[in-house]
């Protein structure tokens, strides 16, 4: 039986009585994000949302096993945690969240059922979807930064918020029209780089680790193909000493305040690269939402269409996306 | 003229003045590492350590210019800046102490000289060195690191301060003697490697961004060869679908808490991958520094040894590790 994609109305509830709840412990001092691989990169939104808007709350994001093994002295009851995993059973956020549980910590489970064992170290559970054809509001990345704008609202007030809701109506359909713009240019890429033996991913802000995702889920993983994700910011520090014509770059443009790293990336990209795959957030129609919370809905905008690419280069190559060699087949 | 380099006793005091000046603003909320690419990467040393060992000190990493283009609310007269580039003129850097300084941070530049960019919107600075055969203890990771550890013991006091003194007087032998250790191993590398189009790099903990570093530096920026760096904690979500027997891999092994990370990942590699270069803290003596704080110490020994590693590729590439083709050449 399919679960019940947790509502708008349930998460604002949710974080009232986190709020509510914590309160009389002395607050809520800082924020965890918890998970492996994918599901750490679809955190970002929360981390980038509350690092850069609030100003008492910390955020801090740290693969789950380091957090296991060298867990922070801060992780206390004035601690809430987010741990996301899709199937809710990678070992080591189930064990993340035991960890932050048993020190004090508020633990929020992120999965996609109820009947997991990451449900069982926590106090509270929302249910997302990433299926194929699945309406964007219910996936990961928005039930993250819906609950990050949430507890930033309820606790030290965020005055964009009636900006953000707008943006929560529109996002879905942007992504929807998005998709489709992108279906040829995906299988365009996918022909004219199935045989590449390294692709690069770059991104800044909001988009940083959509950039990462895509190099080690879509690429790594999925394909096999080697891979990394370079920040726009750090690119001319050391990477771009690589670039050259026979090099592939796909770039995350992205709306608002960080778009300039992209384009200062992207200039370089069209003098000194030949092999240029631009995604870009703002030919993609994302600019009818406010400029005052645009930049918050790159990722959601900058994945919906990244798995598409995924999915091109996989025609491409005959190799499905869900097939593996090591992952769930082998002991690790 | 040479530089004086800052001394433990004069960074000591730097702290304490810092410390005593933002109690009367109402103490330091939060400390913000602000650098680009290898400098970026180390600055580390003060991140992980504080994120770990201190209660209420939110730390955060930021390449400089997402910093000056999305600068965190958080950031006012309660928070601390440490601000890093060698030679002092990284625009992005320069710019990103500046926005910080008008926001009301108080601004510690980390540079190699005194009469550069950098200092000018900075209320301290400290000088550095990392000319090849360089003291261990007057390069910059260890003044990063110093410099964290009297933050925490002269704000919330840090119950391992005195392993950690006799740990600063260690490590410099500990690094030379494991230099000289790996001389014919780096030289092999570089003989065995020389033809590789990717390079993977791996750690955890501490020394992750040692593993950033080896790989956007010291291999792209450097050698102009393709490379990534994989967190040994997320290497199973993704990333290790591309091991084979043709791909290199090479793995920072630390000692402390996180090494089962770094085990877990080697485990892997000796069965599904042949190329793996392995350099590893506890063979190379780390271990004379104590327990409680022998994990803090893996990035500046793996830094050292990483460097003999990039000079030995150099040599076998026959391409020099100063040899650029864009950086402070062209436009950017």
């Amino acid at each position: 039986m399919e679960e019940k994609v947790t509502s708008f109305e349930e998460m604002k509830e949710m974080i009232a009585e986190i709020v509510e709840k914590m309160k009389k412990k002395g607050g809520i001092k800082n924020v965890y994000c918890l998970a492996c691989g994918g599901s750490h990169a679809c955190l970002y939104p929360m981390e980038y949302f509350l690092r850069t808007e609030a100003k008492n709350i910390a955020v801090h994001s740290i693969t789950s096993n380091e957090f296991v093994y060298a867990m922070p002295k801060a992780v206390d009851e004035n601690t809430l945690v987010f741990a996301m995993s899709l199937m809710g059973g990678t070992k080591e956020t189930v064990e993340a969240a035991k960890a932050a549980k048993a020190a004090g910590a508020t633990v929020v489970a992120l999965c996609a059922k109820h009947e997991v064992p990451l449900v069982e170290p926590a106090d509270y559970t929302v249910i997302y979807r990433i299926d194929i054809g699945y309406p964007v509001e219910e996936q990961n990345q928005m039930k993250i930064l819906t609950l990050a704008v949430e507890l930033l609202n309820q606790t030290e007030g965020y005055v964009n918020y009636d900006a953000m809701l707008d943006g929560y109506d529109k996002i879905g359909e942007i992504c929807t029209k998005a998709i489709r713009q992108v279906k040829d240019r995906a299988i365009e890429f996918g022909r004219d780089y199935k045989d590449e033996p390294v692709l690069y991913t770059m991104a800044s802000g909001a988009s940083s680790k959509v950039a990462y995702m895509q190099s080690i889920c879509m690429f790594m993983e999925m394909e096999w193909v080697h891979s990394s994700s370079i920040h726009c910011g750090e690119f001319f520090h050391g990477p771009f000493e690589v670039t050259d014509y026979e090099t592939p770059f796909m770039i995350f443009m992205g709306e608002g305040r960080t778009r300039y790293l992209d384009e200062r990336a992207l200039k370089f990209l069209r003098t000194y690269a030949k092999k240029v795959i631009v995604i870009d957030a703002k030919e993609l129609g994302l600019d009818t939402i406010s400029d005052e919370v645009i930049e918050y809905f790159n990722p959601i905008l900058h994945w919906a269409v990244g798995l598409e690419y995924a999915e091109g280069l996989a025609q491409a190559k005959k190799h499905p996306i869900f097939m593996r060699r090591y992952m769930y087949k082998v002991e690790y």
